[in-house]
């Protein structure tokens, strides 16, 4: 931690500084500037009642922290290197691929079954589909238990794991009871504190990856960093984020796309990045330039929504997703990018 | 809902048009302009599925929809002048102010009831005090069940009622269990749908009131009230709405001040808005600025942070509470600013 | 300046840095800390060139400077206690209230002397009035010289002085030839560093007070400032700031109301802050409610659109101003808090 | 035009509305919803005066326009096909790239001829350099016109057309007297009107061509659109977009990179879209990342900071320029991208 200060702490000030740094086993190092003093606090700075009681001091404006407030997620902690692999995708060295319906129809069986089929074809590795749906507005289709087992068989028929999006204690438990192979924490769920450290904890030393989404803020990353670690603290490290544009939309977009937070995340945390961009743009005409953009920003997958006959589907906004070929096209054009390189 | 296309539809295509809407038993009025045509809907506006297959025919590029989203929470529906009280204060009429610690610092109990007396003497309603606490970081201070025997002790020495933050389907029972007054829904489970029907079913049919803050980003206001809803449709309409401020933070601010949400909220919803100074600008120096502007833009009550001594505080920022002398003035000022009338 | 690192810089890079800090007479002092090592350049920091060969080297990520970028608008500068006072009021210590047409109507003069008469009957000080607009589409009314003629005229009928925005340097002859007491900077050009010093070269020595509007970005607030820095730097120091909402719009205001950046500039600099409630909602039925919070915010003064007969007006919006009536409520109300003191 | 209301008018108030649309040559088309009504108005809307007494009327909320606001930029207008070309680049066939120093360095003429010779090997078209410099701290270097001589010899050596920044009437003619090729409009210029339409007029019937900055607010699109007509307008339709990046920034970028709204200024007008990304992120090390993500959205050309020795440059932030190396390969990469087509 850092005190920066105007003019100089008087002796007293000082001395009352430092008994506080000594009952916390740390010292201060002064450092006099010419319009400015730094009191600079050696030693490990993650006490927070340190903390509060040197912010709290009538003579101190501000403290500032200088260590990472993440341990297990940190680019530099020891699972920086842990592999996570999913259906033969080895994630950071192959691009993961994640798409499906926003909602499963359970009236409408085959378009999932079709669908499935289709994105596999085109070449996703991981199914998508919602069951319960988090919706603006309690009136709208809230998702049906029923649609879960739609998806389970088409699991079986494809052979492709599924992500699934959870937003409560009870559906957590169905879709570990079902093997669901990726849960999706939601954007507004994505600092549900007592979700997330549920889910680390019923997923510990399982092989079950958790998919985070960014929160529709314009936050600060170490927030959503921060937010992976309470997963992973949990007990489950195997965490992958998942920026989705922010809140307000860029004019006619759903959304304010984010794909330039990549290369921010990617300098503090080892964890994956797979971007959506269907929920970035909001409309399936822009996702593959929102896709091709992740990519050249070094995203490591994309979560994209598609659907055989987007007309028909019952999602947020039929407009939204894109048509299994028109995914096979993306996909292949997203490798051309990749194969760039990292700049 | 409306239908606005550059170019008029064919004959082939309104028909199209007409045969949807009419399995929904509404019919289409066509306006014709000189540039531009408008298609109108007349009827029941709330057929999702409708609207789903509209907005998916190929020819359309955009329906709006211009009913309300939310019934119960809507200024113009039947409960708009239904009546919320609470320790005298008859909501809407008088300015109710919830103050209290951010967190109950189970080593200091002295600390939480001499702040209990002195909020209390300097005029506030309600106690508020974080029992459990969403932290950033999972290895912060994340509050203890304990805290909760010591708030509920602060109750009796006091009586005043409580205002709690609950983050979950337990903490909620052993509020209620506690007979907690006001259960709190905090910034981060302002959209957690589950936890808000939860809430709305369990207590439907009592008098525990519910302050729900808005979420942090600059999002449409209809989505803040429909999250009322939830728990209004589950049962519970005695829904306060609080806002505290979005991100990113304005400058030096926690977050960017949004008293002036505050107007038109009030032209859409009978909710009671109660704002909270002390996270939109994150500083006790301003709450009092921040408080009196809350109140010149319409605001029925206030939600503070106020400790007997803040520098001992463990919240997220001692330099946050304000003392319970600070808020004694404050109050006096805000009544002198609410006599002045609603412009 | 300090520069920070994670890692020590080795003997030779040390010896590089203070062989570059020596050229400008300044010396480093070097405080290491157990994770992070800070490099303190004490001596002057506004040497350009040392920032920039610093911060080149190869091995510095980053120099955060820590002085202030301007000297003559400085809270703590020379400057802080100069009086600006115009009409009889003494900026403040007593509210400025500046109000008239957005736009003066050419083909209308009685409404403008109409309204001048009433808003000084109100209590305003100042009579403002647009002669040239900068519209967003150059197919809008662009203002037009002969409305000069008729606001000069309204300024002799009724002693009132004058608030007039340029653009240019023409327009700039034209105010100034007119002896226009208020110079008011646009929104649009808040950062027309080449008009800011002109005008603060040809008002050098002047009693003209500069009214300068905040860009419409969330900005840094020394920007700012330091837009003010560039007429005080011209020659003349009587610069007012004018913050007056930010893009995006909060819902259904035209701007994002900015009312709590009063006291943040108020810690920075002696320049009186004069609010625009105006623009920042859009709409006559709030600008009561932003008057009163700018004020409850610390506010010397408000800049508001006024008109006998708001429907008539030629303005933006003929929904953004008020009546004069309005306005002498307004001005008694805004007392009221202003007496409560600040905070 | 078109009125939407809550409520149906009154007879009286409908034949009021009635009356003032016929003066302009309007009718009103009538469409009775079950919950709301629409008063279409037929006729040109352009009738600002018209607009102003409907939304004056004190029973009406709100008129939306549905016209473009621009004639002359409009995707659909007359101008649609326009050829732009420059140094044998066919805008919107081939990618533009412009490149060369954030400032010129009177002090190091090499350094620019060096810089200079090495983008046009890396394959840029058009040289770039600040000669004079729009600073937020008025004691920063300001630019000097002696940098103007040493730009037009490194377009002799090079052969490579100019891209120069100018803030006011003086500098414009200066740049004009040397045949400047592109001529830029800066972020803090971005709405100046007078100086867009000064630029229009003293360069109508050239082939000067105009790149105009995007404001550092997230604006609605037309309003950018809209800042080009005014250039269009006053003689010179050659215009070309350069969004850069909007304020607040994200994390650690000096902007929020905006690429994303490359394809919807694409949907609204003609105009060719050079994106800049090195002011987007801030820092040479993103500049790949964000050139690629705008390519891969759309854009027509890039416009990039590049130094043969950034850390030397006198620029913003010598971190911001990257190397005539990095540029190389950054425009084959883009080349690779653009070939994908559009989506």
């Amino acid at each position: 931690m850092i005190i920066s200060k105007e003019l100089k702490l008087t002796d007293a000030q000082l001395a009352e500084v430092e008994a506080i740094v000594a009952e916390f086993d740390c010292r201060i190092q002064v450092i006099v500037g010419a319009h400015r003093c730094v009191y600079a606090i050696l030693g490990d700075e993650q006490h927070e009642l340190m903390f509060n009681r040197l912010i709290g001091l009538p003579y101190v404006d501000r403290v500032d922290r200088i260590e990472s407030a993440y341990k297990l997620m940190d680019l530099r902690g020891e699972l920086a290197s842990h592999p996570i692999e999913i259906n033969g995708c080895r994630i950071k060295k192959d691009i993961l691929v994640i798409a499906g319906p926003c909602t499963v129809d359970p009236q409408n069986p085959n378009a999932l079954y079709e669908t499935a089929e289709a994105v596999k074809e085109a070449g996703a590795q991981v199914l998508r589909g919602g069951v319960w749906k988090p919706r603006t507005v309690p009136y709208s289709y809230q998702g049906d238990t029923a649609a879960l087992e739609l998806i389970l068989e088409a699991r079986d028929r494809t052979g492709l794991p599924l992500n699934i999006e959870v937003m409560d204690g009870w559906q957590l438990d169905m879709a570990l009871e079902a093997k669901v192979e990726i849960l999706q924490i939601g954007t507004r769920n994505a600092l549900n504190y007592s979700l997330l450290k549920e889910i680390g904890q019923k997923t510990q030393n399982t092989e079950t990856l958790v998919l985070l989404k960014r929160g529709r803020h314009m936050a600060p990353i170490d927030e959503f960093i921060a937010a992976a670690e309470y997963v992973a603290a949990g007990g489950n490290p195997n965490v992958m984020l998942c920026p989705r544009g922010t809140l307000p939309g860029l004019d006619d977009y759903r959304n304010h796309p984010d794909e330039s937070i990549i290369p921010l995340l990617k300098r503090k945390t080892w964890a994956p990045v797979i971007y959506d961009p269907s929920h970035a743009v909001g409309r399936g005409e822009f996702v593959p330039h929102s896709s091709k953009a992740a990519i050249a920003y070094g995203a490591d997958g994309l979560n994209i929504e598609a659907h055989i006959d987007p007309a028909t589907g019952i999602g947020d906004d039929p407009k939204q997703a894109i048509t299994p070929e028109k995914l096979g096209r993306l996909i292949k054009d997203v490798e051309v990018i990749s194969s760039l390189g990292r700049s």
